[in-house]
């Protein structure tokens, strides 16, 4: 089975309120049985996720979580958080109300649309990615770049699954030599996610992947990745 | 930019004292600018990084730690951890010599050549790499599936790099905004191990696969990627 990963050209700056199922559909020959993986910013960008920091007034612990840096991009990551997990100001890792653990609460004002703007997580990725789905035809992955405990970099995930099985669960299954697997729940979207991200780069205005010759159509979600807690060892 | 993932087909069950350079070699037509992806498992074998249970004695501490598994083989696993990072019998997550963190130390059971022996990670893997890779002329990543915390599943990542860049480094470098990034290391070497995983699957006997098209020719090392201790939040 040969996988091949396809960039996306053509996508133009997305604004608040375009139509990215449709720029998407314009930019991309999609075929039966291809994933779609898409970065979070530019759907954030769509569903108009973006916050102006003139609007935003700084609360005492947010100036204390800023160090050097802006108190107000603080601020509206407090507001994304549901839980604080580390803090080394102004470094903030965070929970969010979907249960991804990562950096600033997914609050990003890399590729945000202006100097004092900031782009956050959609407030349902897992909705995002079905309604993308359901106009292209494709299975869909919205992406982010999410940095890992013990580990030093970004790879991107799956924060938004439709149309695809996100988590392989292999429990039963039996090695060639009839062992039953020790690994055996395989983060199957996270691993195209990160696929992706090797098209995509970070500079090169890239924001969509074809992900084509892996068959995973299944029903899966985002939130399927998200370790319970009553397992999470790290809790 | 597309990228291809091909499987390597045909190479045969490994055994300790293989020559798994050449076992490739014939396996796979090769390009200037492929990466390889060799999980893990096959080179132990060929470096015969094998122990058979029935020459282990359990100590006291494994026996605690083994709940109602074998305690020879959380033997195993303390030999190979350089500290314990969590434990819920039988489950235990360890730094290994190499600094990874990791289930069992790296130690598995799974695709093992018999049912009473485990099979090791490799001494050195990014020293295993580089062998493949003078040998083959390509780049190499040794592959292994890792669990994470707050998130299901594993996923592949690097754990022996030669030949590549292994952790991209763009600091300093600029959205197509003019902003700098805040993601600004991007473990690639990780994403290609995950990608290589959707190809291998863990049952169809595909332990490597080229990744072609993407040139990121450089010297990094699977060390790299290892989070410097000072700068772990997690420890």
């Amino acid at each position: 089975m040969t996988i091949t990963l396809i960039p996306v050209k053509g996508i133009p700056e997305v604004r608040e309120g375009d139509d990215l199922a449709s720029l998407l559909q314009a930019a991309a020959d999609f075929e039966a049985g291809d994933i779609l993986v898409v970065a979070q910013k530019v759907v954030s960008k769509a569903e108009g996720r973006v916050v102006g920091l003139d609007d935003v007034e700084a609360s005492e612990e947010a100036r204390e979580l800023a160090a050097d840096h802006d108190p107000r991009e603080l601020e509206v990551i407090l507001g994304e958080a549901a839980r604080i997990v580390r803090t080394r100001p102004p470094l903030v890792i965070a929970e969010t109300r979907h249960g991804f653990v990562c950096a600033s609460a997914g609050v990003d004002h890399s590729n945000a649309p202006g100097p004092n703007t900031v782009v956050l997580l959609p407030v349902d990725p897992d909705a995002s990615a079905r309604r993308l789905a359901d106009r292209l035809g494709v299975a869909v992955i919205v992406s982010d770049s999410f940095g890992r405990p013990f580990r030093q970099g970004t790879t991107d995930v799956a924060i938004g699954v439709a149309g695809l099985t996100a988590l392989l669960d292999l429990r039963g299954v039996r090695d060639s030599a009839g062992y039953e697997l020790r690994t055996t729940m395989i983060a199957v979207a996270d691993e195209i996610a990160g696929a992706a991200e090797l098209v995509m780069g970070k500079t090169a205005g890239i924001p969509a992947v074809i992900v084509r010759g892996l068959d995973l159509r299944g029903d899966g979600g985002a939130s399927d990745l998200v370790m319970p807690a009553e397992r999470d060892l790290f809790r």
